[in-house]
């Protein structure tokens, strides 16, 4: 049995798979380019958030980027230090900071000035001082899909430039906020480099000009967004992306923030899937498979491409074909129009670059199970999280019948 | 406080809401124009499937329409009787068309070939007689969101009428099928009756045939589809909708069996968010709120519009904005360019039609909790789900760390 097949009978289908070891590349050459500053690599938790891949992150000695209470806690059971753990996100509530300051995490990241009227009432109210970042909007089009873009000004992330000012200024003269750091996002799955290097201009400026004001600027975050092939796409070449946000620092005494999701774990992941059956409607082939839209949602949502390959059939003829899942909407495909061989029931696709964006937005649709996530690392494979059952599905209704 | 919000505070948001009283009104209009004719309505258990809404089902009569193994268990579990349960779905695995033979339900809908095989090789394994349906694809465009249109040859589901007459003859004569239905659906929020009129007179044709074949159909199932009142939509008259499939059913003696998921929960349900902030970038206003697209993925991945209403504000001045949540996407939206008046923090904001594919679509994105569904009866209210913890959601993961 092929490899992909063995991991499939042992763990059943649908299934996700990561790779340790690649992750562990991934994360020294982003480490590696950035050698010549102060870096911290805050790996963004939403992209893939299993307790195991969180602390594979913290043993290489990543952070975390985190959008929610949940991802924060998560992140310091899987062992990251508080100290490298940053809460973003554009909406968040009491509770959540309240939580967050209590855990005296590295900043919490903030998107308005309404929001930083809460953190500094919560701070006060909790007798702490609030180090925060700001998230400023530098109104540069990263040219990807529409949901993903989140650079320009017609979007709800962020404050412009003017708007951070004024904010930086509040929170130097509060004595419940330290306004330590400064971030942009400009979207994700980018491939050139170039509005990289023009936010990162934008940023620096404002920091230099922070500085004349004595707002002492320690963290220069410079977001998420690499992107990676699912394709033919191009790629960044992590040393460009560095010197171009080096050359922007100049001399500035920062240290680098990085907030990878897709880069680190999304080409080191694997959806396996099994062969229910072919059919044909017309002179259109379908391979109908086990997995569907609620285990991976990209192709649905963002219209995403995914490879997909077959062990085992090597110079066997391919034929045109969309792989659909069980789920009944004609939104439910894992590709459309691709190769493959003639495929029969049992056989397993592999379906590739499933690491980020896969397992976590995955749902129960159709009182479909989610199913389990395996980690592959030195040549062995282990559970990290066990598929679910009928009874973990239905546990929180039943008690109300 | 007025009723939503009270049941804010009680129950906590983001929050689902189900009015019991009027999906017992919905059932009884349908089940009404149907008196003429022996009727089943079997509810989509997909578009709503918590255990509570599928008890009051069988309270009111209804079977089930399901379309995964997990889904008939609800069902049974519920209590809805064995010989309404319906088992839909164009990817059914070994495993779950065994356990739906052992349960004895009313019938297997098949949508391929192939799928027939697998059912007739698992029922003669069983030593029992499969009860069997077919999908029969009419190749008639409802003019709906192409996801959700599922009546064309050019997608996945059913057979054409030709390989369907196969199938029948091939069951006809298999010692371990008994064809007893047919079956279509055509597409979903369908709000014209002429699709449904032209696919009924295609398949009744169809039933004519099979019995000079003499293969009995005894029960025809018209699918689901009917279209609810989002905004300014006309919808079906219930009347017109029966009418026109009696006349295509003209004397044939068959059970009518009509699988509605949105009509009969759809404009019953609401999602309830409280505002955390509400911004501006630029000239755009974004009414930030605690619900997301974790919670709600109508908007994001079907444009779905959902109107929505703030109690309390009635007569002052509203301004356009967009209302979106704090997951990290621009796709997390909940409505764009609606007119809302004012709003503060801790104000409540009621997302209706919120009933059918809301919570069932729900996901932990973000390492968001999963929402709690609360059922209005007789001027009450309980809980029927309660909301998800963070220890819901990492138990199945905390074990491997
Ligand atoms: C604030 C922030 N940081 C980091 C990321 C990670 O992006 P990516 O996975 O493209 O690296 C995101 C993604 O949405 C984000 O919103
Ligand atoms: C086979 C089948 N029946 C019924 C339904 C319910 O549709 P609706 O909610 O539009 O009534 C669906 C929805 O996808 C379906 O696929």
């Amino acid at each position: 049995m092929t490899k992909f097949s063995a991991l499939a009978h042992t763990y059943g289908t649908p299934l996700y798979l990561y790779d340790f070891d690649s992750i562990t590349h991934k994360f020294s050459a982003l480490k590696d380019v950035f050698k010549a500053r102060k870096s911290l690599i805050c790996f963004a938790v939403k992209s893939n958030s299993n307790l195991s891949v969180l602390k594979h992150m913290a043993h290489l000695g990543a952070g975390c980027d985190c959008v929610s209470i949940g991802e924060v806690k998560r992140a310091l059971l899987a062992g990251i230090p508080k100290y490298k753990i940053i809460f973003s996100g554009v909406g968040k509530r009491d509770d959540e900071i309240e939580e967050a300051l209590r855990n005296d995490i590295l900043m919490l990241n903030l998107e308005s000035e309404e929001e930083m009227k809460r953190v500094e009432i919560i701070a006060q109210k909790l007798g702490v001082v609030a180090r925060i970042s700001i998230r400023v909007n530098p109104n540069i089009d990263p040219k990807t899909h529409p949901y993903i873009s989140t650079g320009l000004h017609e979007n709800k992330f962020g404050v412009d430039i003017e708007s951070a000012k004024r904010m930086y200024i509040h929170a130097k003269n509060s004595a419940s906020l330290d306004p330590v750091g400064i971030h942009f996002h400009i979207g994700s799955q980018i491939t050139d480099v170039n509005p990289f290097k023009e936010a990162a201009d934008v940023l620096a400026n404002l920091v230099r000009n922070l500085k004349a004001l004595k707002i002492d600027i320690k963290f220069f975050d410079v977001g998420g967004g690499i992107g990676i092939q699912y394709k033919e796409e191009e790629t960044i070449a992590l040393y460009d992306y560095a010197q171009s946000i080096f050359a922007a620092l100049g001399g500035l005494d920062v240290t680098l923030v990085c907030e990878p999701g897709r880069y680190l774990v999304g080409d080191c992941g694997y959806f396996l899937t099994k062969v229910l059956y072919e059919k044909y409607n017309g002179f259109k082939r379908f391979v109908i498979v086990d997995g569907a839209m609620n285990d991976l949602i990209r192709p649905s949502l963002y219209q995403a491409y995914h490879a997909i390959e077959v062990e085992g059939k090597e110079g066997t003829e391919k034929s045109l074909c969309d792989v659909v899942g069980p789920v009944c909407e004609s939104g439910d495909f894992l590709a459309k129009n691709i190769e493959l061989p003639a495929l029969e029931h049992d056989d397993i696709l592999v379906v590739k670059s499933a690491g980020a964006y896969g397992f976590t937005m995955s749902s129960n649709y159709n009182t479909r199970m989610r199913v389990a996530e395996v980690a592959l690392e030195n040549g062995e494979d282990r559970l990290i999280r066990r598929r679910e059952t009928f009874e973990d599905v239905i546990a929180l209704e039943k008690e109300y019948l």
